[in-house]
């Protein structure tokens, strides 16, 4: 049955609240709930959590997002990882209703005492239900409990105004003050619309928001906030295959391997470069039957070294490491050496195995039989694929399932808490849903990172399941309404359980965007990636400007690292001037600097006259200042970008400033964080973007007089 | 945690399944499901139907909507009332798996042998799995059980191609023609491009398409479809005031009231006109403190009526008949006589109550006191509305539910199955979820029509918790974007839960189009109503293109009939030509004899170049005929409408084809219902409408050469 004031549409809810929706440690995220009752009288509602720890927090007090729309929004911030639970309330708010009616009646004299005698019942009642509990600092256990800013279709100083001050009020206080407003709309002395000013006051506002005389309270059902940790929200992830650095490739001898000591060696330039996650691709022993040559041919020769996603073979399978690679104590020094650098590494789960997997000869009833009892290779008919096994999930789920828990956790015990998961929608999404929900009750700081290249449903779906991050179509959208519809969507529709990490390319993705348009090309695609989307990702080779594919129309890189060795000398690269490293460390130390750009629901698009021009902000509201009665900036960052790599562009930017936290009439000045250049900007704005020089501008805000800011 | 192979985001749905979604007997409508699995096996789909007896119905295969798009659909007709629940299932096809593979590998000679042993062992499968109850013809009981058409993205020619012909096959035959399959697929002696042959034959596909070979079977969770009698779905409605129809009102006599016996000689040419329902404001004694005068005045005369909805008088309450209007007696002759004429009675049924009414003194714990103990009348500050107190249902909510519930059950014992209800949304939206369950737990035959102009959260919500239809913003709507997104809305986006009952005027509702676009206007209003949705409804005198408003710029009627008798000579007016009954007429045996306007959900507007002109069409797809293996164009019906009551306009129709049945290049006859003349159509066709004297065109469609018909 419905409750007594309707509570719907309560969002986030991922699947009718059957699964939780997601968050991070410290993000900022809005719950909203379309919320009305019958009549006139006025609804008011909020939000209160329970804790992880079971601790029921403050009501957050929810304001209608616009006039008329009967939905209601607070931003939220939930500080620390595990499981949350809110309920929305609603109530009838009998003050409210009554300071409406007698605002128009007491001075048009129209019942002017009756009207003061009953608000002086209702501030009875009011001081009635004070309780100490709703007096102290929000919360009853400081920084561990969620903070709450309703969210108004009002201007930002509008909502500043209304911004509670509950932290200075006491108890004993209001209990009195109260009774005192009831007493003076009851003084026969004072003339009515005098003595109904009392109620008017901001004072007396603060009060009933701290102490709010609820009729009729509501309650939903629960739901559902899993926050994890920040990492699954914000991070900048590198890529490399470890057997490329210190890879030694001479004519007329054989290729030497890189090894994990050798690799590690890369890992300071890579810190430097800013980067959180170091995700290397298998490490495992790699098969050998039909095993690809370079360049994905079907007759390698002797010493190509495979492709790394062909694992297993007599020296062991998904639990081995590949012993041109180095040892497991090689292994334990790598993921050390590159903690202490202040990053992690995350390595690739791929569940396939080569025809030398030992799975293949103690547990061919794992794979698909054909009807000649032989062992079914991977087809899409006409092409096959006999360098890899699928397994086959219906065929004794037990046994694969407790295989594959027990090597997810011995990567585990070897300080991997992050899994990139291959082709996770080729496996059944049940197997995840289990396989995930397994890991997290022991572990919620373990990450894991699907890579479903397929369709929205299935991407969405093994989100909603469990994965902590997606990969995205982000290679594939170059285009303005591409970029920001795609993103939109990203940001909007679906970040509450699916959160995207955009890799500007990868070893099976160099978009012909970057084939064809020279280094502006990765610049663009790099500040884009970085700025707007709080996790982004690299595969080496990006900071060389690498763009030329196997062949006219593929998306394959030409001498695949896939299936050789590929060392690179970076030194050289980029003491000759030929190296996006020093940009690309500006962005990642830019985007360390900025909470704005940690977060994913925060992006908004502005208009420009210009189709090849985008423009978006990400913004982050700053505090209430009480001492100043003003309200902060907070953190904004402003782009506009050339999606054009070969010409320059000019536009005019018209901003939302709401977004910006700004009135429609400010003036303030922007400072280009890439070029140093600053300009005075206001709503509409000239821009003027070569490619060749800087192709997008990174600003910040600042106030336009230097005593304002 | 998710099934083997997902079945997600069902269609309809209301509240996550905690409510039904709602049908009518016969309604076609679609179910539609998001169904994928990993990997690249064929998927399938289907829907069972439970009907209200608790018997099984059989599967009713589902198609993919759009390639792609993983969107599932079904179109399903519910034949009988009640509460009906269905599942999705999804399975993994494993023959169509093989067809797929097999066709491009056996033609090349792939493992051509082995290809046909895999087949002909789930041909054995195939065999083995057949059940006799899935033979006869489709569903256990005969013309009880749910019947369903799949749906997909291909043309009308492809759909009927694939169609099931399952009625005609029996289970002996079929199992022996499946091992018959089975065993060609394994002789030798065969090519094996010959063998395969077999499996393709379109007899083979209908035999597994009778009993599908299916695998890792998944159900989704049962969801409900309430089904009400068809008049909640259609039906034309007309509203007029029983004192008026007969009152006599002569210069310096007291005015003399219709009764029920005067205006049971109304019905007669309301049945005529073609309506279904006859709805009377309130009927009960009307309140004499503060009553209210000719034209909503203050100051009434002594023998002004009152408003009908200012309830109660020492005469009795909402239990009550007016004295004016007759006896029990005579309400139960009107009802009886309204049937007799193939048309029901709706009463109004407005919770308010007038200060004289019994309930006041009873009951004053029912309203809202004062401070100074008087009841609280109705305001809206600083309006006061003193003949109006209404009632506070959260003061003995048991009192007033059961006093109201006898109120319903009285009139409903009078043979009253149809209430409008006035203003619902000024209750607890919880009272009327709690009253209409209770209604329906022994009465499903009685429908509740909500009056709630308001804002679209309590509109929708209203229809969910149990309304079987709704009042609309259809007045409102009358530009061509308006009418196409809001009409679009109704049809489409809350079709499953809430049905629109669409008012050309009301008592309350006299729109500026209708107050000055002259005659055009009401032909306009009154076709677009009439053909594009299945319930309109008219209020006495627009036949008769009544449209002075009280004052400029209102939308209350002069004179308005709310408050004072209104007698009208019909036949009078259509001797003179001047009345619109004829049209009514015309548009409601239109409606009568084409079930395609019967329906809500198969509304689709077509382009037009004119944004002064719209078109749209509704379609009933018609049977497969098994005979002539062709399928019917069903019922179609095509409108367009020159929305611009003063001018004519000229236009090109651009025609969706797939949304009438047809091809792309074909070309057909319409012939104007209206009018009379007949044209030759296509895709794009020019029209010219003069409002002065054929505002639209209500097509119907035939083929173009009379042997095609």
């Amino acid at each position: 049955m419905i409750g007594r004031i309707p509570i719907q549409d309560i969002h986030p809810t991922v699947d009718c609240g059957r699964r939780p929706a997601k968050a991070a440690a410290g993000e900022t995220f809005e719950i909203s709930a379309t919320v009305f009752r019958e009549g006139h009288d006025a609804v008011a509602a909020g939000v209160v959590f329970t804790g992880p720890g079971g601790v029921r927090g403050p009501l957050l007090p929810m304001g209608e997002l616009a006039p008329g729309t009967d939905r209601w929004g607070v931003e939220v911030t939930l500080p620390t990882e595990g499981e949350w639970r809110f309920r929305v309330e609603a109530w009838s708010d009998p003050v409210a209703t009554w300071l409406h009616d007698a605002g128009i009646k007491i001075p048009r004299d129209l019942d002017a005492d009756l009207m003061c005698e009953e608000g002086a019942r209702l501030f009875d009642r009011a001081a009635r239900a004070v309780r100490a509990a709703d007096c102290g600092p929000a919360g009853p256990a400081g920084g561990t409990a969620a903070t709450g800013r309703p969210v108004s279709g009002k201007t930002p100083a509008a909502r500043a105004a209304r911004r509670p001050k509950v932290a200075q009020q006491h108890v004993c206080g209001h209990r009195a003050a109260l009774q005192a407003v009831a007493a003076r709309l009851r003084d026969p002395e004072i003339d009515p619309r005098a003595r109904f000013t009392v109620a008017q006051l901001p004072e007396t506002a603060a009060m009933l928001r701290a102490h709010p005389l609820r009729d009729l309270v509501t309650r939903s059902a629960p739901r559902t906030v899993l926050v994890h940790r920040r990492r699954a929200l914000f991070g900048s992830w590198y890529e490399f295959f470890p057997r490329s650095e210190g890879a030694i490739i001479e004519q007329g001898v054989a290729p030497k391997s890189g090894t994990f000591q050798t690799a590690a060696k890369r890992l300071p330039a890579v810190a430097k470069m800013g980067f959180d996650v170091v995700y290397l691709p298998p490490i495992h022993p790699i098969g050998h039957s039909f095993r690809k040559g370079r360049n994905n041919t079907l007759t390698p020769e002797p010493y190509d070294p495979g492709s790394p996603w062909a694992i297993g073979s007599e020296e062991g399978g998904h639990d081995a490491i590949h012993p041109d690679l180095g040892t497991f104590e090689d292994f334990d020094a790598f993921v050390a050496q590159t903690r202490e650098l202040g990053m992690e590494v995350a390595i690739d789960f791929a569940l396939q195995c080569a025809p030398d997997h030992p799975w293949v000869k103690e547990h061919p009833e794992w794979f698909n039989i054909r009807a000649d009892g032989s062992i079914a290779y991977a087809e899409n008919p006409p092409k096959k694929y006999q360098d890899i096994y699928p397994l086959n999930f219906d065929r004794d789920p037990k046994g694969i399932y407790e295989e594959i828990r027990r090597v997810v956790r011995l990567w585990m015990d070897h300080g991997v808490r992050i899994f990139r998961v291959d082709n996770p929608h080729t496996k059944p999404v049940a197997f995840w849903e289990k396989l995930l929900a397994d890991v997290h009750t022991t572990d919620p700081d373990v990450l894991f990172l699907a890579e479903a290249f397929t369709r929205p449903a299935m991407m969405r779906t093994l989100a909603k399941v469990g994965f902590h991050q997606s990969y995205t179509y982000y290679t594939w959208k170059n285009s303005r309404p591409d970029v920001e519809d795609y993103l939109g969507e990203l940001s909007h529709e679906t970040s509450h359980y699916m959160r995207p990490n955009v890799f500007v390319n990868t070893p099976d993705i160099l978009h012909e965007y970057l084939q064809h348009g020279g280094v502006p090309a990765f610049y663009i695609r790099a500040v884009l990636a970085a700025t707007a989307m709080p996790t982004w990702g690299v595969y080496a080779g990006y900071e060389l400007a690498e763009n030329v594919p196997v062949r006219p129309g593929s998306e394959e890189y030409l001498d695949s690292e896939k299936y050789q060795y590929k060392p690179r000398n970076w030194v050289e690269a980029e003491r000759e001037g030929r190296s996006l490293a020093p940009f690309i460390t500006q962005l990642n130390l830019f985007r360390r600097a900025h909470p704005a750009l940690q977060e994913l629901r925060n992006l908004r698009f502005h208009s420009v006259n210009n189709p090849d021009v985008i423009c978006f902000s990400k913004r982050l509201p700053g505090a209430y200042d009480t001492a100043t009665r003003r309200h902060g900036l907070g953190d904004v960052v402003l782009v506009v970008v050339n999606l054009d790599p070969h010409n320059t562009h000019e536009a005019t930017v018209s901003l939302d400033m709401p977004a910006l936290g700004l009135d429609w009439q400010a003036e303030f000045v922007v400072d280009d964080e890439l070029s140093g250049e600053s300009y005075r900007w206001r709503q509409d704005n000239y821009v003027r973007l070569d490619p060749h020089i800087h192709p997008a501008h990174v600003f910040t805000l600042r106030a336009a007089a230097a005593n304002q800011r």
